[in-house]
């Protein structure tokens, strides 16, 4: 393509690009349809496939022709042409490019092994509550963090700022630390008031026997009453909720029934119809290029965290939909709305982050982010870990695990090698009540409408102010532009003691 | 790979035919998305993605690559090292590999484009029922057809044979000819008997309402009653029942459920499912290359209309569910299984071939295959067909379509080019009867066995004989080893009479 224009590399970009997405939605479509529903004995022919499939996507990622694209078009002449997509598609690519070339093969081949064989003996160590297990893979692992943090980060950067940018670009542990010190002291101050205030809203009544066929159309209704598009999505069963994108029209989400615990299937389906907004709500000029998703993991949690608890477990939401609930579930008919609003906001310190309230879930992941810090830093040995994740429980939650099971061994995300994973869900919550903050400063009336039955309004806000955008722009300039400032944890420290000080008569 | 040895080169070739096997099955899971609820939205996206990856297969199976496999294989100090099954992948792939070779690609395109575009424009003149919509793109397909016909076929054989074998190797005109007017004339004669009884079963107890959940659970009953592995497949509603393959421990079929008629799931599950039984029993060392799917279009067709009419229209087959048939519908306590019977196997001349029963579906086979032989032989004018179509249906069934919807425009098939396959249904009928024939033979009891709802006899018969060899063995072969001879079209004839004499006090 020597004496081509402009105009023709870009093209000839997009092409590849867009055959590129077709072989991620391939891949995207048979992980779906492994976790929901595809035969049992089929499932070892599939993972081969999506193998394949995967490599090619990683070929075309980081192969010789992108190395072509890349270089045109970031020569200074080409690049002064582009229009800004392109260009923001161009820094994405090659992001993608550098973070994986930077590894030796050998050694990412050894990443993959190892990862998929830890997975399988963290679950084996969790069923058996015995960290032991687990202790030798996830050092190795720890290990390869640390080596890999070597390949991407600059010289002088921690190691460990190295993995948040992973998942959250520009973050760093200064700001973390920064964010999560003032936010542990507030979080432990109201929940010390809220277990001595001595109410405890009474979850019973959630916990009768609710029919599954009535909550799949309970949950597809309020899919639609946040604003989710059935005909560019769907909604399946799953013993672990999920998300997924096929393509820029096809935002799918799963969701997980208990018949005998309404909230289960109920926030569960919100908060993945949070994540699937986001998506839904992404400029179609993006379509079929990598910037067609949530610009972070965190401001992709703000979403769902947003839905599921700032709007979902909000009394305004429920107003309208509350008798409609009593009937399809008589036996919530003695329930008042407050009662349930209540019961659906308690707050108790607990051992396992994923049944975690929305006050104490903060605390989990900074236990978390703590731990993996300091492991990453070498701080601190895996065989330490057991016991300084009890002493931590203890000082901010109160409570001690009585095994590994419910303790140190409860999340998969380590035998993964996903450090620097876990701050995004808290970063999820701080963005969300900055951005909850900002929409009613913008629109005052903002709960009045969702008290009506129209979420129009909430919904356009973060399709205007967030969504639209995809990768386009960068977590930080999102919030900038839509707040007037950077994060900032004060919003969600007073967005709990607003919501929670009624609750509990604080 | 100049000095590698015969074990390397085959071990290589396996490699690449597995990942071919990867594209196809993302393909094939992407196609049966889009039929079982892929939303409305994603459905342009999505198709480009099949496109993308479609194209993938093709070049895996038409490329230098594949061309040198092929061409060090067949070198005969190479060949003479192969096993059987290895020499029969290589013979399969290049038979692909010829067939799709041999067209310019300009002409594929032109192809590809004419019936895409001819089938939205069947769609409209079907709903409009005016032919004359249709006309100009089918005589466009018609002269491709002849014109691929010509690249395919070796000089003096009639361009009507080479397309008959793609979908059933080795079948000829002649050999279609000698089967079909002998039983075209013993069905006619067959059918005036069945008519002139004056018996017409009552098939309104079988359009009452049933709930759709019902119908559900008794199909997924059925499906295992009849052998089908469930762990390695499932079974999902659609409006257009089919089975697809995603992989060789994957072989899924789709019903369509009428809440006013109890048959449209009930056959066309056992349907799909005789095409499932196919796909799951063959060889396991078959997996991942070209062989791993039924031998032809028309072994295919035998082995879904030997399990929905052989089997599933038998009085045998229900004699141990009916009972709890009755309990899960009430509303056929009063019918009778003798009447449940002959309800399910009413003959009837009708214009629509998806609705014909058993004894006339042939007909409308013959019908089929003598016009679109004539029109690829040139000795008939596209603007001939709507009549010549209604004086054949008045001649072989007595009817004549009110209008073309209900005549010539009423299949989809030759809008896809799909020239030479309709003889594959009746085909299967025939292979049917006469492996049904050979079964009996072998294994006298087998219909005891079926009326004690053990269907572990036929189903293992069916495996031993057909199933396991997957292209490994051509029809001939298969049908040559099971029954002892060639095609014989007086089996079906036998079976007819045997089993509608007493429906019908012939």
């Amino acid at each position: 393509m020597g004496g081509t224009s402009t105009a023709d590399w870009v093209r000839a970009f997009r092409s590849y690009l867009n055959e590129m997405d077709h072989y991620r939605e391939a891949v995207a479509l048979m992980e779906w349809d492994l976790r929901t529903g595809a035969p049992r004995k089929g499932v070892a022919l599939r993972s081969e496939a999506i193998g394949t499939l995967s490599d090619e996507v990683f070929r075309r990622q980081t192969g010789p022709q992108m190395a072509e694209f890349l270089d045109r078009l970031e020569e200074p002449s080409t690049w002064a042409e582009l229009d800004p997509v392109t260009q923001a598609v161009v820094v994405e690519c090659r992001r993608e490019f550098e973070r994986n070339r930077r590894i030796p093969a050998e050694r990412k081949r050894a990443f993959v092994t190892l990862t998929a064989e830890a997975e399988t003996v963290w679950a084996e160590a969790k069923e058996q509550s015995e960290f032991a297990l687990f202790a030798p893979y996830l050092e190795r692992i720890v290990q390869l963090e640390r080596e890999f943090a070597g390949y991407w980060g600059d010289s002088g950067r921690r190691p460990y700022d190295t993995l948040l940018d992973l998942y959250e670009p520009g973050l760093t542990t200064d700001v973390v630390d920064a964010l999560f010190a003032p936010l542990r002291e507030e979080t432990v101050r109201l929940l010390g008031e809220i277990v001595s205030s001595g109410i405890r809203p009474d979850v019973s009544p959630l916990c009768q026997t609710f029919d599954i066929e009535r909550q799949r159309a309970l949950n597809a209704r309020l899919l639609r009453h946040i604003g989710y598009d059935f005909e560019a999505g769907r909604m399946d069963p799953t013993v672990h909720p999920f998300q997924t994108t096929i393509n820029r029209y096809d935002a799918r989400i799963t969701t997980m029934f208990v018949e005998d615990d309404l909230r289960a299937s109920v926030f569960s389906t919100i908060h993945e119809g949070g994540h699937a907004l986001y998506e839904q709500g992404i400029h179609p000029d993006l379509t079929g290029t990598p910037l067609a998703t949530g610009t972070s993991m965190g401001m992709h949690e703000s979403q769902s965290r947003f839905f599921e608890n700032m709007i979902g477990r909000s009394q305004a939401f429920w107003v309208p939909l509350y008798a409609d609930l009593q009937r399809a579930f008589p036996q919530l008919k003695g329930l008042a709305l407050d009662a349930f609003h209540a019961a659906v906001n308690c707050v108790e310190p607990s051992l396992i982050r994923i049944d975690a309230d929305e006050v104490t879930y903060n605390l989990h992941i900074m236990l978390r982010y703590e731990l993996e810090k300091a492991l990453i830093e070498g701080e601190l040995e895996v065989a330490d870990l057991p016991g300084i994740w009890r002493e931590k429980m203890e000082s901010y939650l109160g409570i001690s695990p009585p095994d590994d099971a419910h303790g140190v061994l409860q999340d998969v995300h380590w035998s993964g090698g996903l450090f620097g994973y876990f701050p995004s869900y808290a970063l999820g919550n701080l963005y969300a009540a900055q951005l909850r903050h900002a929409l009613l400063r913008d629109v005052p009336s903002a709960m009045d409408e969702v008290a009506s039955g129209n979420l129009a309004p909430v919904l356009g806000w973060m399709r205007e102010h967030v969504h639209q955008y995809g990768k386009l722009r960068t977590p930080r300039e999102i919030l900038r532009q839509a707040t007037g400032e950077d994060l900032n944890g004060q919003y969600l420290v007073d967005y709990f003691w607003e919501k929670f000080t009624p609750i509990y008569h604080l």
